[in-house]
């Protein structure tokens, strides 16, 4: 972990490894926790191998869609998931401009450690290519934004 | 495997396997035959593990040197290698712009499967971002250098 580049949500949460792990890897469970209300997050595919393709779109709350595609790198189950948007699926170079609409590259690495008996400690760490792309990412609400899709998740995962 | 986009080498040679992935992951073996000559490899790092380091110093005829740095995406012993220059050791997103010094970046997927008693199907595949890419690594001499350092590969491995 890089503090210049790197952002970091931990987290112990009372919900079991397995079924945080079934909440990142199932599409209609992503769709119920990946955004943050009021947003999104209307369509997932997900091939659950290193390579793999992890495709989701996001819709904004006046109904703008923002389709992202990336590539898993590590699939661990119940303990780690890796995956990136600088590479498309197959590992291919993202042929996507950093701009406007592209304001940087993250890769995602998720550990999942069983805490307790029945809990999880839960660590998002997001890295960035630069420090200008980590600060991009903290301004545009990092920290309340991934808290508040966690809590989604903590939620979802209590129903299953 | 897209036209437009990759670019492979694909030939049977007659040293096996194990000897070819030997030469692809030991330092001073890539030292050796990775650059065709008269470019040379003057150093080598490798970190053989999926988000590992894979660095290499190429050295151009009048000295000049050109430091690569790429991250290792799949490590199959004597079966597969994936590495890119999309993303840096530990899956981070590369911080280099596309320019004069970096045409495209590049996914590099080895396969390497047993032919006959003592040979192997070798298949080097460069996988780019864009159609432009592919066309500038082609007119860079894909064809011609990839299979000119597998030639020397071949050499070094049957003084193995």
């Amino acid at each position: 972990m890089n503090p210049k580049l790197d952002l970091v949500l931990e987290r112990t949460i009372d919900v079991k490894p397995e079924l945080v792990w079934r909440a990142w890897t199932t599409p209609d469970y992503v769709k119920k926790w990946f955004t943050p209300a009021p947003w999104k997050t209307v369509e997932c595919e997900i091939d659950l191998r290193p390579g793999g393709r992890f495709f989701t779109v996001m819709e904004s709350p006046e109904g703008q869609k923002f389709p992202n595609t990336g590539c898993f790198l590590e699939v661990a189950t119940n303990r780690k998931l890796v995956w990136t948007d600088a590479l498309e699926p197959g590992y291919r170079p993202s042929a996507r401009k950093l701009g406007a609409d592209v304001p940087f590259f993250l890769t995602a690495i998720v550990t999942i450690e069983p805490h307790g008996m029945v809990g999880t400690k839960y660590t998002a760490t997001a890295i960035h290519a630069t420090e200008e792309g980590r600060v991009k990412h903290e301004e545009m609400g990092f920290h309340h934004g991934w808290g508040a899709a966690l809590d989604q998740l903590v939620a979802l995962a209590k129903t299953m």
